[in-house]
């Protein structure tokens, strides 16, 4: 049969699709990480991270997930013997709960659980009752965007919070940074951590992490009793010699470089509005076409939204996947909702544009038609072009 | 500003945008020519070449442009002395004529002009009063899809006219071989060309010329008076040894092996109805806008509009251009027609699909609204929806 829909698009919330001039540049020959040649590139892609997270501070590239970053996060500034409050209103936010429940008996850690309902997010208020209910919190740790439920919360006036205490603001940005504002320095967020899959466009791999002063200083505090490979450290004790402690995936941190260079050309605020304006116009044609969206407070970096009653989701996505090649993430589950089978997700960070998105939605309409959901031809793809001003 | 389309999507009827496995393909290191591994490559894409234009019988890979082929077949197919019938309509068979009227004194050529206004086809009744009117016609030359305005002609009823006269076929396929259907044996085509940049997913570089039964024998017929690097009897007998008379472009042969490998993969009928599918819905959507086609007997390889009053073709197309990435071609002007600055075309040849089609056809309507065209918003996506079923 004949395939109207060619190419590729990998809309998920992570991995997303890689630029061509990064692939290339990934594909240059290897060179050897303990080289002056290394070290200039690495030098130049910490600079542009620092310019990035908006800070002056460190930011670290550390082999792993994004995960692997945040863990690191989290056990290297949770000071031992404290308490540590962590938010929940989705899968991600679980599993840093689960991360310190892990870790409570070696670090003597009280585990403060904060939960809000799926599609939720937590306000500054909560936080702040959090932190007047619970003395001796060294630790908040959440998402700014918590990607299972699409969901942002309002992390300026969160950090506003905690930094008027003694707890330090952690916060997972693995679907925020390069994709919404984030000013680290200036909103005074103490640990940001991101990972290369979403919007720094590259293959999964590497994780950053961003410290600001306070986080600095909490590292000099106490002796490391977590993970060795995890313990910031270390790395960051190389990083201020333009270096790594461990080897490093060379030619990520190659096209890293590329990735950088093509977002501070683009400039970041254009890179912000675009993905604003794609999330925006996601939400109005989802709107048009009578879906209701996961999330009562909208990232900007992913979308999503239930299926109408007789959608079957693994149908749906296989015939949006093979029939138009466009790859969407389903629902998750955790301790706070059941949401696999019940909705689908879509991303807007990164290497993607208004024509790729226009062309996802009228994968979309057909492939809900198709599965019986009553939605007038066109709608919304009408009213994503209106949003994109085309 | 903010762009929301980032991406470049050459849509210009020739160059088109290469897929990525034939760029990696063509980034292999450089093999040389006179090598077991060279013929191998090469003996794999004359088999696939032949697949491809529905032949038995050899089609040869010569290093130039789609010109650089055709005046190849011109000029070794016309018996010096003869008479050679040129179809012209549009920009490219008036070159075909050019060529003729150049080799004119050298081949002793009574070239017989046969022109149909542009935007209409030729047809087999014209070809066969054409021969009936000029006896001792050894050459029919003429474009399948006449590229400058859009335009293709029933090439089957053609070829039933020819093939019951002593004159040789001679088709440019530049922009109908890989997209449209074309049977080269079963129609009974004595030569068909085409060139890499269109339906091949090939940078420019290589043009093709399939030779059928007839055109053989004929170049046995006379000693060649022509450009000797233009004589198809050297590339002939070199490609009987799966070899090349002249330094070949290896890397453009080592990408079209992969070229023909997708088109085989996904089938010549499936790429054929895809590009097919792409015109017609095309078509719709202009016609929903309100836009007057260039054709009146459109080719499905590529598609012309011509601007409504007080559009500025090059404030459009670089609107279009810079604005969303989406390149057009212009209008084209000749002896025929003086079409510069009053149309734009768009290309269904080659690595398109669909979603390539939506985004164009938003930004076609965006920036003529801009240009104060009445068009009501989202129309021509709208029908061009309709039309892929989406």
């Amino acid at each position: 049969m004949a395939r109207l829909f060619i190419k590729q698009r990998v809309l998920t919330p992570g991995p997303v699709d890689v630029p061509p001039a990064v692939l290339l540049e990934m594909a240059q020959p290897i060179i050897h990480h303990r080289t002056k040649q290394f070290q200039a590139i690495f030098k130049e892609v910490s600079e542009r991270l620092q310019r990035l997270f908006r800070t002056k501070n460190p930011v670290l590239s550390i082999a792993g997930s994004g995960t692997t970053a945040f863990e690191s996060a989290q056990t290297s500034l949770a000071t031992p013997g404290s308490k540590v409050v962590v938010v929940a209103g989705g899968k991600f936010g679980e599993r840093w709960q689960d991360i310190y429940d892990q870790y409570a008996a070696t670090l003597g850690l009280t585990v403060v659980k904060l939960n809000v309902p799926w599609g939720q997010a937590v306000t500054a208020e909560q936080i702040k009752a959090a932190l007047d209910a619970n003395p001796g919190v060294s630790v908040v740790a959440l998402c700014h965007s918590e990607t299972s439920t699409a969901t942002a919360c309002d992390i300026k006036a969160i950090a506003e919070v905690t930094r008027r205490s003694d707890a330090l603001l952690l916060v997972d940005g693995i679907t925020s940074v390069g994709a919404m504002p984030v000013e680290m320095d200036a909103w005074g967020i103490d640990c940001l951590v991101t990972g290369s899959q979403k919007a720094m466009m590259l293959p999964p791999g590497l994780g950053y992490v961003g410290l600001g002063e306070r986080a600095l200083a909490r590292l000099e505090s106490f002796k490391p009793k977590g993970a060795y490979v995890l313990d910031l450290r270390r790395w960051l004790k190389s990083w201020q010699k333009n270096d790594v402690p461990f080897t490093p995936p060379v030619s990520l941190i190659r096209g890293q470089r590329v990735a950088l260079e093509m977002i501070e050309a683009e400039g970041l605020e254009n890179v912000w509005a675009r993905s604003a304006t794609l999330a925006s116009a996601t939400r109005a044609a989802f709107q048009a076409m009578g879906l209701e969206l996961i999330s009562k407070s909208p990232s900007g970096s992913v979308t999503g939204a239930f299926y109408p009653a007789g959608v079957d989701d693994k149908k749906f996505r296989a015939g949006v996947r093979d029939k138009h090649g466009i790859h969407l993430a389903g629902g998750q589950s955790g301790r706070g909702a059941e949401w696999e089978g019940k909705c689908f997700r879509i991303s807007h960070m990164g290497y993607v544009d208004a024509g790729d998105t226009l062309a996802a939605l009228a994968a979309i309409e057909a492939e809900l038609r198709e599965s019986g959901a009553k939605i007038a031809p066109g709608a919304g793809v009408a009213a994503a072009m209106k949003g994109f001003g085309v």
